[in-house]
């Protein structure tokens, strides 16, 4: 039997007391919280009991937030207790400093469940893929934003999904950073910054949620047999390092387009394993907890040796996302097609779905260029093809 | 650098050599195989050369086949040397006995490559995944059948698809394994084993390919908006194991239906996780050969330590494949139509496309209740339905 402690009592930290019981061999002996929970016998309020008890091997840090989590993992790694964590903030934030920490005190920092919930796509990349170029990244990486675009595929408007999805549970009451995108934000930043092997952090990403998608959008989406889906993208070709947060249309054919629901999907290239997606549950109390039960497992065997968590010091120069090429849909009134035609020349996929308003797709071009040719022109809306 | 030894310089062994060299840390010191190749300067067609060599503490065997690949890995492992493989047939005939050899010298006998190719999907469940309960596992895990498949959903006929792929190399000169199901039943046999931890061996699994799929099979599919599939399955629900490789009729919005061409994907369900799939390219020199070095990589972190790699002595109980409840499509004449309905009472979704036969759906029935129903009717084809 190995003893652990959990910090945080949520709907994360409940899944891992769950998971480690059934594991049968792995003993919840405290539960860190500042709630007093009258249910739960081995609750304590002081991070000394924890970091003090000679038993106590690994923490599970499933707070969420950067403090108190921050100063709780640094006392607990200083000690040599090695910590898992799904706090994906943290991890963007302090990351870096947390496995230097667990560095010099022959301990782990792994955090399996920041990333794609119960998907084991950072362990993959760690131990299958550590010898592959990876160049590219591209992800469904958060599953409220998902739910609300799946609702919408099937008709509803933006305010009725997110009101279903807060509903059922897949949503928080204030979802901000859900839907405008920074949660994916800090995903995309930490398998980036994994695949290229420096740091990024996730104000460097470019970061567009998915509050202005309107039924209209997916309307043409259906017209064009593709579908509109939040993607974080890391694209590392000709010597680039784009990192970026947006919604795309995404085509019928793409393995990504059947990712549906609050279901993540994270599809990679490597230079020699060509493409790779990993599909599952990227939210939700069992499937995150059982990713961070994964790492409470890995410290257990490499119990007293520090292992290679991906991360280091060296940042990444990100490049201009205004030098990114890309396809764009784009929606304008109806009474601006002389001008799009004049200044975008022959538009290929002219829709035409509405009195008011028609929709095309430019050319391969950058967001610089696609500014310089649409100024003068309201555009309604502008989504990338993927 | 650490030296390793290929044994093998076929598709997948020259792949290995190419991977190896990308690494920057890998020397590949011998490369055996028994033909001549004036290109390669370190080639050797005597294995004692490899294991009496201290410098060798990792060996790839990729020449396929039961002998003489199965000696040489016994030589290797009794000498303390790792191997790393992609040769499922042997996995499936000797793997239990090949690992007990590397446990009792301490070294590690590792197989990522033997099951769908470039997809990490043997780490993932050893490491990711062991604290699960996994009570399903459901791939596309041959390539070639995939990409016959995929061809007839575009119109093609069986013959003129089976030709395209060998033309293109992707099927054998004699692609009886492929189209017969074999090999996809030796990896489903494989996966069964890792998941449940009993040895089962691929004659245990019932085993249908892909011969016998016609045009009006994908006619009616496309009616229906599924797509026609070979899987492997494990189904481990109510106390029953069932293991099978067959054609199955998979719907449009099933994560599998998109894994199409030589792609493989895999689904597997744990009761925490949920559901997960892996996609990627199911075979391929490069592909397959980075999932063999990331068990050289493995081999290299763990040297002196022998770590479980899933398999095990004891005998899984496979259950009666007739007592197994499928939905079946099936075709039969149009002269039929009465005693369809006469055995099989109400049909739902009868489908009529052809003016000499109709497609019906059955309810959920066991493979004997079936035989029972169909007595007396000339089933022209039968497809169970995902």
């Amino acid at each position: 039997m190995h003893n652990i402690g959990i910090l945080g009592y949520g709907t994360v930290g409940s899944g891992v007391a769950e998971v480690a019981k059934e594991t049968g061999f792995l003993h919840v002996k405290y539960i860190l919280d500042i709630r007093e929970i009258p249910s739960v016998s081995n609750i304590v309020n002081d991070i000394n009991i924890l970091i003090n008890d000679p038993e106590i091997k690994v923490i599970c840090e499933t707070m969420g937030g950067k403090e108190p989590a921050f100063t709780y993992t640094k006392l607990a790694l200083e000690k040599g207790i090695s910590v898992c964590t799904s706090n994906k903030e943290l991890v963007d934030a302090h990351g870096v400093e947390l496995s230097e920490i667990a560095k010099a005190h022959n301990c782990n920092y792994l955090f399996e469940a920041s990333v794609g919930g119960g998907i084991p796509i950072l362990r993959s990349l760690r131990q299958s893929c550590s010898h592959e170029k990876i160049t590219n990244v591209t992800g469904i990486l958060n599953g409220t934003c998902n739910y609300i675009l799946t609702r919408m595929k099937s008709g509803q408007e933006f305010d009725d999904a997110l009101k279903e999805a807060q509903a059922n549970g897949f949503a928080e009451r204030n979802p901000a950073a859900d839907i405008e995108g920074h949660d994916t934000a800090r995903k995309i930043a930490i398998l980036a910054s994994l695949v290229s092997g420096k740091k990024i952090s996730y104000e460097k990403v470019l970061c567009e949620g998915i509050t202005n998608i309107s039924g209209r959008d997916f309307a043409y989406s259906e017209k064009l047999n593709m579908s509109i889906k939040l993607l974080g993208v890391y694209d590392s070709g000709q010597n680039k390092n784009y990192v970026l947060t947006a919604p795309f249309l995404v085509s019928a054919e793409h393995p990504l387009y059947n990712v549906n629901g609050v279901f993540n999907g994270i599809m990679i290239y490597g230079t020699m394993i060509d493409n790779l997606m990993f599909y599952g549950r990227g939210a939700g109390k069992l499937p995150t907890a059982s990713a961070v039960i994964s790492d409470v497992i890995e410290c257990i065997k490499e119990s007293g040796r520090n292992i290679y968590n991906g991360l280091n010091e060296e940042i990444l120069n990100v490049s201009d996302i205004n030098q990114r090429r890309d396809k764009f849909f784009v929606r304008v009134y109806d009474s601006d097609l002389e001008k799009v035609l004049k200044s975008f020349g022959h538009v290929s996929d002219e829709i035409k779905l509405y009195s008011d308003e028609f929709a095309f797709i430019t050319e391969n071009i950058t967001l610089e260029e696609f500014n310089k040719l649409s100024a003068g022109l309201e555009i309604k809306n502008k989504l990338r093809v993927l």
